[in-house]
């Protein structure tokens, strides 16, 4: 996408270039100097050419707006960056102008400059999810002793511990960290294959010149995936599922921090308004939340975008290097959603009593049912809890109390906060285990 | 999204800033410009105020580097925005700095501003589809009587004409021009309505305002329109549309430009490769293909960003606001696509009437069959036109010569052009009517 | 899609069948019928030929599973019913049974089979939704002057009334009805073109044969729409847009029936659980939520399937049909939704206003904001108000209190009910004109 | 969905019931039996009961419809399932009654079904996609040496194998089943979790009823997985590459069989029309290509879906649970197509001789470009050659015989088939291995 402020915000600001002009171009240039170099190693072209070659792309720095001006044209943004070396590499070494980009093709170095510049945002990634998985976890072993609702269908359902649900949180963030960065390993690979994917052109040095340009560039060496892109898509999905993960941290949150409920907030400030001073909103949820909406759609893009044609598609493989910005894009606002909040996260242990408190005993009808389901039917016993649990709305009386009355007999142990918080003990450990 | 440069590349060059720092800044300073000024026409601010805004939105030109970094704080662009214009303001007149952004909030300045992006490019999609629309009709009407192969499932079909075809995809682009801009003339209305849209701090004074933004803006008036988005998504999905119907025709005229067609070419020339010098590659089809995969992606998170709390969204909207900067570039790759290909458009009649004459007449197995069914039943003069068609291919022969041998009957106005071309006008002239 | 019972439980009882095995079997035989009968009206073939035909339509059932099983060998639903049908037909008129499905074609059948399956799913809606509009209109005149928290990024706002919130709900039905109803009287078009759309095979009379079975049908007549679906995807549009303003109101309703805010519920009763016998679980709101995580990726297969080859697509146009089962089911899931909602509706003034209330006036500092700003500028008076919410956040004060101390002065206008009343009356009355 | 044709004439027969109201009930049945079982094992109920809950598991037969019925009313399927099941075990043995999902909730219920039904889709899956691998890597190396033009956006480039092309095919197929199979074994996870997803009425015996429970589906085991979905969604995501795999080789091979083309044709059959006697319309590749338009929308609504709120969600959950049967559809549909492709692939080297030959040595191009290289440098060579393969266009001259009389040279070598071929072996050879 052409720039755009509203995007950007919504983003990371250490990603807002990841895939921007500049990015691009140092990353085709840095492509187009590790094969010259793995080139000369290998023999195919002189040592004297690599290092002319080198020397140009690091002197070269191509105005975007004229690639992209002539690549509208060509329908390929590499052909006026090699275009652009050649010219400057002529200058000093006519020679090596030959040996530019040799044995190479338009998708090899916009394939390979595209995981160049996803490679440090997959670093930031692994890095922020790791520290957050950890400022989660000690969040949750912080508050496994406190008390909140469950809720179920946005309804209160059975009493929880916040440590049980700060630990899913980061349980999810540290599955989704590993799974991203077993996806990343297969999919940051060189791409390099010349006209039809074929390394044909390299003859017999093919796989060590690959090999060569992937150890210069960091990247892992495999077999052409110009047109074969499930290992790339894998890693789009990964960020796709890490970005819904911490959506859904960002909408339990933002249904904590509502007024009426107030059981957490994303952090000690919050977000301001052009109009109502008062306002204090919680900016992290919003951009985890918009990140969120906005990742399912670009990942079926570039699902759709795998419908290649033969040895190099018309239309699909293109929407899919336009859209992976976004997705990274989405992906950048997702992590700093998470960072912010496993930073700031504050907990309202107060808020948490009140509300289980004014369910009037309510949310701990599925344990008085178990209770009464030891002397008759399981729906006979629920039959008896629901109605006892009308009673208790209508005449606003606690359901403790209620039933109490009803069956003659204390039932401390049923209503007992000791003993909830027993029962949850092993669900939250097993939660943390191992973060 | 930050700048990309192959995104960009595939987008029609007079969009690449529509959504930028600087026309969003812009036309959210064009929104309190107005404002300002139909709140002094109404009574609720000084002219003089009025005058020192308008001022200050003309001499103001913010970084939007600074804006988003600000942005990035509160969640809302418009929050430094309408700090940086009251500062403006202040310099030159204190008691004017309490009028700027008077009675609105973050939003309606958001979201008018969106629409004062879009609306130019929605005037630049008018323009050039009713443009295309003529140019292809008179290619349609310049190829009326040129037969070709139709193909269904990607086989050989019945012949139609070159011209109905064309006329086809005419069509389907004056309708589509014609439904986007009815969805325009709803979706490009002003917002205003203040904290919760009910315009409720202007009192009496609310509609007249709204009115005269509107007026100045040169956008519809109409009810606050913050949460409930359907008339913009209306206008979304016109452009989804669009932008299908223009990717149809570019896979249709990609599968004839193939080498082993021919039948058509998108235009004299063609794009260049980086390694093989004799390609001449459809970029204009590159460009529209792109363009529909990236729009129902696109188009679903607009649609699931519909789904927003209360009176404002928290990250449905934000991500709506970031979508549609991506929806309007791949809409310009297709107009950009379209215009080019109905400049160009070569078609290549001796191809046509080439492939059509390699099927040795198996095309015409359907009018053969309805010849046949005035003597037997159908699946009778089916099964037997079936062991003609497959006794002609495998002795290498022409339908009408196998079944005129079996039948002793001249074949003559079966597999006649003539009559053929004759059955194919109305479907054609219909196709044409008011183009 | 196979039979699911959790997708079928999802929808409305009424659309269960609508595109099951009986009901396309018929559709697909109403169209053979109509073509018949047409045809013969027309000349084409004999009277009897179309009686024997129509018989034949009413008396087969075909067997699903059978036609399913052939339809897997052969791509095409329409070959084995056809099939079929001609059997049928020779069994009691040998010579009609060569008139069967003259002149048409498999997409014909099928095409026309989908407009007419979903015909009286679209009249339904037609009916729920006016009807559902002008309920929540009612709802929304009843609390016309029931005060209640604006919310937005999911944190309070200033006030609104229940009234004005309820009439936009009402507001985008009733658009949404409207835009429907017109895509729907463009794309419930009947589809007759023969092998490659162009109606050649029927000569002169293709115009008035399909006038007829239009007629017959109940379908509006156009010209053949086989490969250009726009007109039927701005009517999937229509409805995904439709099932996305039911699912912003569930998503309203469900947040206003939270334990903690109580201001709203779909209904007096409730759905319940399986474990816990206390629940009132929101399950219009589940329907209308489910549906609108649906609708958008539904829409997005029928736009990517738009990309069709030449004169009939291979698979974009079979998962389009395949697609569409869906759409409707999700259409039905969110009429069912809003039905229940608009008759059921629940609004509780006592805990809106509690809930007001218990911000202790903080949702009063845009006014208080706009009252300052009469005498210093609007960031000035921003501060100072702000300052004043953290104030009476710290002190447990009402906002009233500590600004009145601090100025000295009654603020009784500026937290006034009434004078907020009467400023939301207008945008109120804007949202309910025509309902 | 409910019962439709079409879409399930696109899938696999054997898929088709797999989601189906008997399949359902049967895996909620499987489910509560196994738990009743684990809890007896774990001495929570008596042995009898378990006994009797298991034959009222393996007597109940639910109507469909009925589950259907009382769902809508509940918003879960789960609750009159157990109410039925409770009912008949009652019948035997009332005191089991009270035993009849004893510490479980709905979610648990249906989750669980869910993969049970999901299971052995997935079985099959590896099966087929096993043998599919293995008969495309035969046809593969069969066509080692067979020449054929490769082909990038959509135009002749430089020559490759048969068999490259068909190895790359069968390599995306093999690395696609290995991530499938290693994401199903860790989503194919037995959900139990109780109210809140806790195990809390378990107590101590929890983790051994799970471990039995799963034990006994043949399931992993973990931790309740109920709003946390990742490893659900990286199974989904997976299911979605493998589609849209398959896809891409069903577009390469339609547009390899089409008449003009006529290199491969799916199998020696093909599917028949309603029209035209001669079609032989390839079905495997409509099928997988339906399969992979339909793939990216549903992914992206289990995306969506994920976004679920507290410890059930409202409307996400249950949206998923309606989207996966529609998901396996699909990949049924791939599945076909692969398993037909593979047996019947039939390859056709006369006619890839003869369309590389019809260019003329123009896809020699690059090779030829090379050949100069060494002589002058890069842009010089591509230019040189750019103008002689106008020439050869213009004057409908083999590119060779152009070259050579400007060259003066003989250029056997760089027009050498064999030279090509072993060029390109390495790269054949790397992608074969291990296949």
């Amino acid at each position: 996408m052409a720039d755009n402020p509203v995007a950007r915000a919504l983003g990371r600001a250490s990603f807002a270039g990841a895939f921007g002009d500049t990015a691009y171009a140092r990353a085709m240039l840095a492509f187009e100097r590790a094969l010259a170099e793995a080139q000369a190693d290998a023999g195919l072209i002189p040592a004297a050419s690599a290092r002319s070659i080198a020397a140009a792309c690091e002197a070269l720095h191509p105005s975007g707006e004229q690639l992209v001006g002539e690549a509208r044209r060509s329908g390929s943004l590499a052909i006026p960056l090699i275009k652009a070396l050649t010219e400057e590499v002529r200058k000093h070494d006519a020679a090596a102008a030959g040996h530019v980009h040799y044995g190479s093709t338009s998708q090899d170095v916009l394939d390979t400059a595209l995981v160049l510049c996803l490679k440090p945002c997959l670093e930031v990634a692994d890095r922020v999810l790791g520290a957050a998985a950890g400022l989660l976890a000690a969040h949750a072993r912080r508050h496994a002793r406190t008390l909140m609702l469950g809720r179920t269908l946005m309804q209160p359902a059975s009493p929880i511990t916040a440590g049980l649900k700060i630990a899913r949180w980061a349980n999810s963030v540290s599955r989704c960290r590993s799974r991203l960065s077993a996806a990343a390993s297969r999919a940051l690979c060189v791409q390099l294959g010349g006209a039809v994917g074929a390394l044909d052109s390299l003859g017999a040095q093919g796989a060590a010149v690959r090999a060569g340009v992937a150890r210069r560039l960091g990247l892992a060496d495999g077999p052409a995936w110009h047109t074969q892109r499930d290992a790339l898509l894998a890693l789009a999905a990964e960020l796709a599922i890490l970005i819904g993960a911490i959506g859904k941290i960002a909408r339990d949150l933002a249904l904590l921090q509502q007024a009426e409920v107030q059981e957490m907030q994303e952090s000690q400030g919050g977000g301001g308004s052009s109009a109502m001073p008062h306002k204090r909103n919680p900016v992290a949820c919003l951009q985890a939340l918009a990140a969120a909406v906005r990742a399912p759609g670009l990942l079926a893009t570039l699902m759709h975008a795998a419908n290649q044609e033969h040895e190099r598609a018309l239309g699909g493989w293109q929407a899919e290097l336009a859209t992976w910005p976004d997705l990274a894009e989405a992906a950048g606002g997702a992590l700093d959603a998470i960072e912010r909040i496993a930073a700031g996260l504050v907990v309202n242990p107060e808020r948490m009593a009140a509300n289980l408190e004014a369910t009037r005993g309510l949310v701990y009808s599925e344990r008085l049912a178990r209770h009464l389901a030891a002397r008759m039917d399981r729906a006979a016993a629920s039959a008896k809890v629901e109605q006892w649990c009308a009673q208790a709305g209508k005449e606003g009386r606690h359901l403790k109390a209620v039933a109490a009355a009803s069956l003659g007999e204390n039932l401390d142990r049923v209503f007992s906060p000791d003993a909830v918080l027993a029962d949850l003990q092993p669900a939250q450990e097993e939660q943390l285990t191992g973060l």
